[in-house]
């Protein structure tokens, strides 16, 4: 998809971040600037959830151009930061995380930037963990893995 | 923490990330250049989940010196288009996510990529969510963010 294009894959719907962007929307905005904009998750994991977008629509991390890299990760370590500020969310660490596809809810690239403290009940969300059947196994998609990269460049 | 100490905060036990990336631990190496590391997470949530780690001991996200930004965050977008790949993971999307400091097991920043497909079992992980009690109390989030975002510069 082409960057500013506004609209969902295969939808003659708008995007709904690229109606906030343009203003179309309103929204809670937390940063706003040429590069991205970042504004609160209507449902949180806990207050002060916030989401950042590129201002081009891009769908996935993937599909980030690599000028834009660096300004927009930039903005997440900030926005990392402030969910620890006293003066921001105060809280113990973060959590920045972004959905590709899969549970992604908006075909545009957003990172949760996500405050996070002790017992704030979201412990046992990276659960349950598997294992691979043996050290053999573990190889051979490592393997796989390596071989992809490298055909991707 | 300075780079490259290789010793976690507080404590004389060498950082686990560090010792991997000396060689002095073995792991099953996914990518390996000046920059960064990947190497298959021990306890994947599924086949193919791969920590990225940077070569130099930085704690979290935010600590990332912003020289390292772009070289990091675009082995982060290979990693995740490598787990689409067919030649990959052949899954049909990915979850890219950093724990700074709570859930954070390791305290040298590294990235989860993990390769996602629909129906997986994770597709409840990112709930429950909440709400605001009110636009005001929203509006008055988004201001002390704005507001911290100032103060970090």
């Amino acid at each position: 998809m082409s960057p500013s294009s506004g609209r969902s894959s295969g939808s003659r719907k708008p995007c709904v971040f690229c109606e906030i962007l343009a203003g179309r929307q309103s929204a809670h905005v937390v940063l706003d600037d040429d590069v991205a904009m970042a504004f609160l998750d209507v449902r949180p994991l806990f207050p002060g959830h916030t989401l950042l977008v590129p201002r081009e629509h891009h769908e996935t991390l993937t599909d980030l151009p690599v000028a834009l890299v660096e300004p927009y990760f930039v903005r997440a370590q900030r926005l990392a930061a402030v969910m620890e500020a006293p003066a921001g969310m105060g809280a113990a660490g973060s959590f920045v995380a972004m959905n590709n596809r899969i549970s992604q809810s908006v075909p545009h690239l957003h990172a949760h930037v996500v405050p996070r403290n002790p017992k704030d009940g979201l412990r046992g969300f990276f659960w349950p963990r598997g294992k691979y059947a043996d050290e053999a196994e573990a190889a051979a998609v490592a393997a796989r893995l390596r071989e992809a990269l490298a055909a991707v460049g």
